[in-house]
């Protein structure tokens, strides 16, 4: 009896969502009242299908602000089992498929959701993420957008050179404290790991810039491209962005980039044998660092 | 005296405009009162920078359908040559740069103006038009739709197999009579070159068609991929579409796929000392065959 109550109580079911969005008529991620929101869309479409009586809540990867993009986000909730059990109703499909099928049904053309699954023991959107991989597009002439991609194109008023921006932002790249890139927030910390920050001419013309880390700050992208622009146009050095960051205090000369260029590609996590520890080790870390969300 | 009356008159100004656009919020590209059009759309604006007194008069490289899209749509008018000398007004600019800036500057966001130039001598974007190449972009599994591509994207109701759809495709090309896929026009002809007509899957998972002919009959493109998405399904032979080809009278079985999955991706003209030549041949020829415009 004792040993019995001892126990671990059993895990939680926990859903994995995988998906993405067309920023544009969204006011962000995060749910606002009053404002339509992707989080409040998701989570209407949730408590709908699941006749929950409070708003399903969730937990994403990528809180993007208003206007970014997403074509790799990731999102998990919890629901009551006994209401997940019931979604297939008389049918023969699992409850994923049968969730995936009825969210599709009701969610609108700007969501696109590509999988449900119920996740692995362990699993985090948040805080298992290893990885967040970021795509940024730039015109630098206006001729170069295709009215198609109009949404996620920024067009820049001077021409560029690409091999400047990428030697610039090879300099940013590893553990660094990225503090001159980041809206501050009281008490989070402003260091990060930047993987990758690579920028070329797409065959299209346009410029595209591939930003992983394993967690951004505020803003982080959005700056991170702003810093090497005028390096591009030439009206600065491609040790500019470097110093700036060295510097560790947000900078005025520093533009934050608009957000329809931004898109959220991936968010890479371990495989499932490494999950339940990752999520542990986070969760320490986060708590100590008093860290906010990854944002971008 | 006589013999400069008898001169031929001094070739008239022409001016080419390159340019694309979404055609999600278009009725196609012919002007239709009441009905915003591509046509209506770009004659008003030309209309307002030139202060021309009467609408100006477009001819088109291809006559899009509602819903279709263009990245390489081509059209030419006649602007009266002092109105278009006075466009620069003060300004050290050609008349060509201030009419691309000032269009881009009134032409809603779904028109992407990418040129304009005073056209060489015997240009006809109608009537010297070598080539015409189309895109028609599938996907057949939900999850592959990118949300920001979904106005481009058709979805299938089943798995498609590229293969075989590829294999069928290739037994259109050549000379033929495409009667089957067109919508019939009184007195107009339906004998076309189909140059070529690949199916591939592209790095996003989504099947692309590209389709290059001398010109198309109307629906044309629509109805080949409709000709073979059921080869790809399973439900008929690879050999199905060329036999239906060669009864040459359009087949209820060939659906009519939906519009917005194609673009008019490019127009290839001849150099310009082949254009005076290729002009006169084409309207030769098309008087003849009292053929209809190319459209898709």
């Amino acid at each position: 009896m004792d040993q019995e109550q001892g126990e671990r109580p059993a895990a939680p079911l926990r859903i994995r969502l995988d998906f993405g969005y067309d920023g544009t008529d969204f006011s962000g991620w995060a749910a606002q009242p009053g404002l339509r929101t992707v989080e409040g869309t998701l989570s209407a479409a949730l408590t709908t299908i699941l006749r929950a009586e409070q708003p399903v809540r969730l937990t994403v990867a990528g809180r993007t602000d208003a206007g970014v993009h997403a074509r790799g986000q990731v999102a998990h909730f919890d629901p009551d089992p006994t209401a997940w059990a019931a979604l297939p109703g008389r049918s023969t499909r699992t409850p994923a498929e049968a969730a995936l099928s009825r969210l599709r049904g009701i969610l609108p053309a700007d969501i696109g959701m590509r999988a449900v699954a119920v996740a692995a023991d362990g699993f985090d959107a948040r805080f298992a993420a290893l990885q967040r991989r970021y795509l940024y597009r730039l015109a630098d002439r206006p001729e170069l957008v295709d009215p198609l991609r109009r949404r996620e194109t920024v067009v820049t008023k001077r021409a560029l050179d690409v091999e400047s921006m990428h030697a610039a932002a090879q300099e940013l790249l590893g553990l660094n404290d990225f503090g001159a890139f980041c809206k501050r927030r009281a008490g989070a910390t402003t260091v990060r790991t930047l993987l990758d920050y690579s920028w070329r001419r797409a065959e299209d013309g346009t410029l595209e810039a591939t930003v992983v880390a394993d967690a951004f700050c505020h803003s982080m992208v959005r700056s991170l491209v702003g810093a090497v622009v005028p390096v591009g146009e030439g009206r600065k050095g491609v040790h500019w962005p470097a110093e700036v960051m060295r510097a560790a205090v947000r900078d005025a000369a520093v533009v934050v980039m608009p957000p329809h260029g931004l898109s959220l590609e991936e968010v890479v996590y371990p495989d499932d044998a490494g999950l339940a520890v990752r999520a542990r080790e986070s969760r320490v870390r986060r708590t100590l660092d008093r860290s906010e969300p990854p944002s971008a």
